[in-house]
């Protein structure tokens, strides 16, 4: 019998850059008890992104962090400034990865390759409370 | 008892860039009477893309435009010109932007967060019917 | 009656860059014999990922592979080198790609547009295994 279910992750990283949620999501799965599905993960902001990552080498992370500071940086001559140095780059840094995920369940378990994590992807320099959508749909 | 719907929106953006559709979008949601669900846009085209953005400032958008101009600028020499030279950084700007959204929709509702909008990027200079096709799944 | 539908696809690209797979899933989605649904593809790597793109022009495909190996090119130093100087590189395209693809399935057949193509974007090198999991939930 097919069904869904609804929930939000609250997330506040702690610094900017890549925050691993991936152990948040595969609790809350595990808690739908479904066996075959698929999990949406929603970012309800602008200014922080969704995506999914190499999980094992944490110079991968700085690597792409320092990526994304480089190519949508703060110094770039913006009109829409009035947030602060770090708002539009964040936008910019936003439009270029993810708002959504979705990711099949197989077996009752994330169908996550084995070096992917999913990762909220903060782009503002103060710490911040972030909403995830989540929407499971399955059976 | 689960149930889908499909449908599309046709959309010619007046000019280049961000074409806000999420008043569109609200509309097609609230007629389908579904209180929980998955909605999902697809774009039907590669030189045109779907993108989900802050609602609230003109100067943030603009900004947005001119930066993906300058990632994916027209003078560059490309081999695939034959269709102008706005055609093939349209295809760049389309890959590095979403052809697809998927939104939860909860209590009847988008779960957009407050400051969220829905835009179709038009990349092309010339204005062009653009058809994006809707699915919503959920009870 | 809604119902569901899991496999997955593997390819392995003879060469870096787009490799198409429109029609591997267009006959994937047949054989489930749904009239109206969801299809989502999700590749389950970090070093190579999914795009839709336009599928006539050969000189288009080259344009985007040329177009990332330079924004995300090999020889930046990067701190996360000891796979290799593509490794790196290989995470940042997968970055500004997608990992996910959701296209809706109508009349029993994905509701793709006329000059759409279903492509695998291989960041690396050598030619590696892919797995892309699937999903069809529908009708």
């Amino acid at each position: 019998m097919m069904r869904q279910a609804s929930g939000h992750l609250t997330v506040t990283a702690p610094r900017p850059g890549l925050h691993a949620i991936t152990a948040d999501m595969a609790r809350w799965v595990a808690a739908q008890h479904m066996e075959e599905g698929l999990l949406t993960l929603f970012c309800r902001h602008t200014s922080a992104s969704l995506l999914i990552q190499e999980n094992a080498a944490p110079a991968a992370a700085r690597d792409l962090e320092a990526y994304f500071a480089r190519i949508a940086p703060e110094d770039a001559r913006y009109a829409h400034d009035d947030e602060g140095p770090d708002d539009m780059p964040a936008h910019l840094r936003a439009a270029l990865t993810q708002t959504h995920l979705s990711i099949p369940v197989s077996g009752g378990r994330l169908a996550l390759g084995m070096w992917q994590g999913i990762y909220l992807f903060e782009h503002r320099r103060r710490p911040t409370r972030r909403e995830i959508a989540l929407h499971l749909i399955g059976a």
